[in-house]
């Protein structure tokens, strides 16, 4: 999401010193009896899994309450607030990843071994994944009890960890080892895994924080939810498709979604458009780790145009998007709203 | 915990069908829409992993309530309430369960393959594990949210999870491999271990939820609290002792605690009690996976008389424990701490 960091840099500092604050209150905790080693292995657990990102979920929070505030300077009392919020969602981003790369047997993750491949760490990053998102309602109690929204912020940060565990299920029992079956893929499937695995957590969750610290109701806001789900799957839907497409200096990475046998938007709409003959070619060569097999994949997506089916994707979710937006009665929130579509608009990376 | 259940059969099943209510109400959960496949999964996933214990802490919750009523008869509404929060601790224990038999690495739980062992789950198993931890706070929204102590019983459930993952965490890194190193273990780092990953859970966290329940403030219980988490401390080392000393055919299972260099209460008692060539035999034959060791293991707990310092033990805790019971201003809550502890005195099993 490195498109969406549209954050100065003297934001980004006071943020990284909130990120200190937390962590000491953490290793302080008086409903634990620490020892030396495990306040040790804490402290190293956190800084080598949560502050490493590119946070632009957890700076998401800061400027979408500036937008909610409408202009009015922000206290530091609210900008303390609005960071502990967005650092929660980078401990819930963290305990995801700390699990998703045992479950996947990653290698390596933001430029350095996963966290269970670290030397005498393996499984105890299970237990590790664990203790991470416990956190998050330990930094919520000691810093929101007080508040009337407290319970909405639990209950909030509950839901939507659920959604995404729920999307993360779909996604790995329909790619199990062994069963690679190309006719349980769908876009109604699809959009079910990236909407739930990805939108909400991604998404929503930034901006819903921002809404109960600006004292808003979630329930008034269902149709602001409804915008940044699509949004979120607006966003996964580039992924794929530069996944395949994009240019690997620019998004970091070289794409194996067509070896991983990954149910990508690219071979979703491949077997939408594809004759009988088109399905065999996916059949025969979707989910191979062998550069032949994916260069007949690659060949199929161009000869179904996919990147100008993209493109007309693109420019009608975009159209519908902004639609959408401008018929919302708050101005704040469009802008709000307009600066994360903006963001993501025909990104390249 | 087979000693701890002293619930009639009828209990027993008015409490299997509240299981079933659970999972039918969450396989309809609205905040995720399943899949065919997704809805199966975790069907056969809650049937595999949740109600096939033993459920003496799930059955606690509603013993404890009857104490609190005074012998008043229960509502069927609170029986279904109390039924509700026993069951969520029963997930509670599941979800540790599945994850901590992937970070042992263990093969049976409750007489049949771990969860992760069974064929096409592998490391889904994580996943599922997470899943029934979401679980609980569904459960907890569903049922009692307007409840004016619903934050309370959420909270709780936060805390205690907390200090479970934080125990587990302090037994994971003292016994990391290849570091087998017995200057570590006492008998404090023993009491933290236990108090954290076990008592707090099983013993506390019943009760817990029975006060909340009879409208009680968690705050003005605090020595309830401290005598049950000295009883389930006194219980894990009953579980210890047993481990070593005690029937393999009343308990159930043949114990390897000195082969698997665990903490155990016997070894942190023969460190304290022994002199330099005692523990030369402790340094040289603990932790290995080889009879002829167990046994010079064993020949020294008996050398130092365990088995009477064990006796000496249980007789002054229990002492102490029906001392601060009966320090206790209220009759119904003494006599709930007594039927706890006449469930684990001098057990066998």
């Amino acid at each position: 999401m490195a498109a969406m960091n549209g954050s100065g840099v003297d934001l980004r500092s006071k943020f990284l010193k909130v990120y200190a604050v937390l962590k000491s209150e953490l290793l302080e905790d008086p409903a634990f009896e620490f020892t030396d080693d495990s306040r040790q292995w804490i402290d190293r657990m956190l800084d080598y899994n949560v502050p490493g990102g590119k946070l632009n979920r957890g700076l998401s929070v800061i400027d979408s309450f500036k937008y909610l505030k409408e202009g009015k300077e922000l206290t530091e009392e609210e900008i303390l607030l609005a960071s502990v919020l967005g650092w929660c969602i980078e401990w819930l981003q963290a305990y995801f990843l700390v699990l998703d790369d045992i479950m996947d047997n990653s290698h390596t993750r933001r430029g350095q071994p996963c966290w269970f491949r670290v030397p005498k760490v393996g499984m105890i990053a299970v237990n590790d994944g664990l203790l991470l998102r416990n956190h998050i309602p330990r930094i919520l109690k000691k810093h929101f009890k007080p508040k009337p929204y407290y319970v909405d912020l639990v209950d909030l940060f509950n839901e939507v960890e659920f959604q995404t565990a729920s999307g993360q299920m779909i996604d790995l029992i329909t790619t199990i080892e062994g069963e690679k079956d190309l006719s349980k893929y769908s876009l109604s499937l699809h959009r079910r895994i990236v909407q739930y695995k990805t939108a909400y957590y991604s998404f929503y969750l930034p901006v819903a924080c921002a809404l109960l610290l600006a004292g808003e109701k979630l329930e008034s806001h269902v149709n602001v939810k409804n915008i940044l789900v699509d949004m979120g799957i607006y966003f996964q839907v580039q992924d794929d498709y530069l996944d395949c497409f994009g240019d690997p200096e620019k998004i970091g990475k070289i794409g194996t979604d067509i070896e991983d046998f990954k149910c990508s938007w690219l071979v979703v709409k491949a077997l939408e458009l594809c004759n009988a003959g088109q399905k065999k070619v996916l059949s025969d060569h979707y989910g191979k780790d062998n550069p032949e097999d994916v260069a007949k994949v690659k060949a199929l997506y161009n000869e179904l145009n996919l990147q100008g089916v993209f493109a007309d994707y693109e420019a009608s979710t975009y159209e519908k998007l902004i639609t959408s937006i401008e018929s919302h009665p708050s101005k704040a929130v469009q802008a709000l709203l307009k600066s994360f579509l903006a963001k993501i608009y025909k990104r390249q990376k």
